[in-house]
C-alpha cells in the first residue's frame, strides 16, 4: 500500500512566484488528504496532476489567510466533478464560519456534501478523522491564532507469517495458513490448537506522518510526533532571528530540529513555511542550522514528492 | 503621462499553471487600478514587480469566486507596507459582505482605511470613481450574478498651442502664452482680447480603457465602450459553443469582436477570460473568429504589458 507526501507549497505569509503557500497533500492508496489550503493550492495540485475529487478531507491548521484562502476555489472546483462521498473540512474554531461565509457570500453552487468539523477543544489532542486502517489526530500548538498540527497514523499491521515455522509445527499448507494470517486460531486434525502468534512475528507498526506549522517550539510537540516516518515542520526563520520568530509565535529551523531530535525515531524531517525574506540560497543556511541538531533534516521544495515506505521496506 | 495595462491573468473559472485568473491592472502616471482579483492575482503582480501599495482602487466585476478570492490576501499584504491613502474596493452588491466577512472571520490586521463602495443600481451606468483628470464608470452587464464592466476615461486635454498663430496675431512670447495655454483670455497692450481658441487647436480627447467580462453580448455594451483605446473583453468560447456560452451567460470571441466592430473607433481589443478547455493552440482559432469581424483583435497573454498612448502619439 503506497503512501506519498506531495509538497504543494513551501512559502509562509504570502505566495511567491517560485513558492506557493504552505500546503502538503498526503496520498494513501489513492485517497488524498490535504493539509492547509492557501491561495493557489489548486494550481499546485493541477501541476502535479492530482485530482481534487479524490480528496477525502482537508485539515486546516488555523484560519490565517495564508492557510485557508484557497479553500473557496477548491470547494467550487470540486463541484464541477461527480462526487458521491462527502468532503470533510477539519480545523480550529472559525473554520465553519469561513466555509459558510464563503458559500453564502459567493453563492457557491456545490453539488456534494461538505462536512465541516470544528475542533472543539484545540488545546487537547484528539482524534478528528477515522479512516480504514488509520486515524488523524491533532497536536495542540501555540500561535497568534488558535492552531493545531496533525498526525496521521496507521494501525499496526499483523506480523510477518513464517511458513517454515508453520511447516515445522505441522500446519498443512492451505486454508489454515490464511486463517492464521488473518488472526484466527485454528485446530489441527490431531486436536492441537495453533495460535497466530505461533507462526507469525510481532505486529509491525504502521506509518506515521506529522504536520506541524505556525507555532512556538512547545515542549509538548516532540512526544506527539515521536516515531514519525515523515515530519513536516515549520522552519520559518534562521537562528539569528529567534526573537522575531517568537514574537510572531513562530519557530526557527533549528528549533524544529531540536524537536525532531528530542522526539526520537523520526525517520526524516522536512522544513517548510519559509519566510519570504529568504532566497533559495539563504535557505541552505537554515538547513545547515537544522542539520547540526538533526542530520536527517531537509528543505522541502514546491512540487516535491516524498515516498513514505513501511519501516522494513525503507 | 504614461498609461499601460498589465494583463495579470487570462483564465476563466479556474487558475491554470500557465494562466492566472482574469485580472488586469491599469497604471496611469504611477497610480494603479486593479480590475478583478482572483486567487493568485498577487503572484502575478509580484512577477511584474508591481507594488500593491500603489493601488488606489480595485474594481470588481462580480462576486464569483474566480474574480474575488485573491482579495483577502491582497488586503492582508497591503497591511505590511506603510500606506496613507485609503484603498477603494468597488463592486456590485455583496462585495461589502465579502470584504467584511473576510476581515471578520480571518481576523485580518489592517492598518489603513478600506473604503468599500457597493454599486447601488448596477443596471444603470454611473460614475463610481473620480480621479484627478479621469473618471471610472460602470457598464451594465448580464451574467448569472450581478455583474458590471468598467470604463476609465480621461478628461479631454487642451488643444495644441500654435506659436506661429500667436506670433501672427501679435501675442508676444512670454507669460501671455502660458495663460492662453492654460485656458485664460489675455488682453494685449493695444487693447485687443485674445481667446485661447484663437491660438490653440480643438480640445483633444483623453484616453479610454474598457474592461468587459462575464456577460451575454448585450447590444447596450457597444455604445459604452465606443472610442476605447483599449478594450479588454471576454472571449471565453469559440463560435461553435455559442449556445453553451449563452447558457452560462457568457459570450464568444466572435461576439466580442462584433461588439468592438459596432462600437466604432476602438483602437484594439484584447480577448481574455478563456475557458480552461482551450489550449494555447485552440485559442488561435478563437482569435481568428474574432479577427474576421474585428481585425484589430488580439489574444491577451499572462504578464503582457500593453501601452495605451494618446491618440496622436499612437
Amino acid at each position: 500500500m503506497n503512501m506519498e507526501a506531495f509538497v504543494l507549497g513551501t512559502s509562509g505569509t504570502m505566495p511567491l512566484p517560485s513558492r506557493h503557500l504552505t500546503s502538503v497533500l498526503l496520498r494513501r492508496e489513492g485517497e488524498l488528504f490535504l493539509f492547509d489550503c492557501g491561495e493557489g493550492t489548486q494550481v499546485s495540485m493541477r501541476r502535479l496532476n492530482l485530482k481534487w475529487k479524490k480528496i477525502s478531507a482537508i485539515f486546516v491548521s488555523h484560519t490565517h489567510a495564508d492557510h485557508v484562502t484557497g479553500l473557496p476555489g477548491m470547494l467550487m472546483l470540486s463541484s464541477q466533478v461527480e462526487r458521491d462521498d462527502p468532503l470533510y473540512v477539519i480545523g480550529p474554531p472559525k473554520i465553519r464560519d469561513f466555509v459558510d461565509a464563503s458559500r453564502d457570500v459567493l453563492e457557491m453552487y456545490i453539488n456534494y456534501e461538505i462536512v465541516v468539523k470544528e475542533i472543539e477543544n484545540p488545546s487537547a489532542r484528539q482524534v478528528v478523522y477515522q479512516g480504514d486502517g488509520f486515524a488523524v489526530r491533532t497536536v495542540p500548538l501555540s500561535h497568534s491564532r488558535t492552531c493545531v498540527g496533525y498526525v496521521l497514523e496507521e494501525d499496526p499491521r499483523p506480523g510477518l507469517f513464517h511458513p517454515e515455522r508453520a511447516m515445522e509445527i505441522g500446519v498443512p499448507r492451505g486454508p489454515l495458513w490464511g486463517k492464521l494470517q488473518h488472526g484466527s486460531e485454528v485446530e489441527l486434525d490431531d486436536g492441537r490448537v495453533i495460535r497466530p502468534g505461533d507462526v507469525m512475528g510481532a505486529p509491525r507498526r504502521g506509518r506515521k506522518f506529522s504536520y506541524v506549522t505556525d507555532t512556538l517550539p512547545l515542549p509538548t510537540i516532540a512526544p506527539e510526533v515521536s516515531g514519525s516516518d515523515l515530519l513536516i515542520s515549520e522552519g520559518m526563520f534562521e537562528h539569528a532571528l529567534r526573537d522575531t520568530a517568537h514574537a510572531k509565535r513562530h519557530m526557527t529551523a533549528r528549533e524544529a530540529a531540536q524537536i525532531a531530535a528530542e522526539a526520537g525515531d523520526i525517520k526524516q524531517m522536512g522544513l517548510i513555511h519559509y519566510s519570504p525574506r529568504y532566497t533559495e540560497r539563504d535557505l541552505k543556511r537554515l538547513l545547515q542550522e537544522a542539520q547540526e541538531l538533526f542530520p536527517r533534516s531537509f528543505l522541502t521544495r514546491d512540487r516535491q514528492t516524498i515516498p513514505i515506505p513501511y519501516e522494513e521496506d525503507a
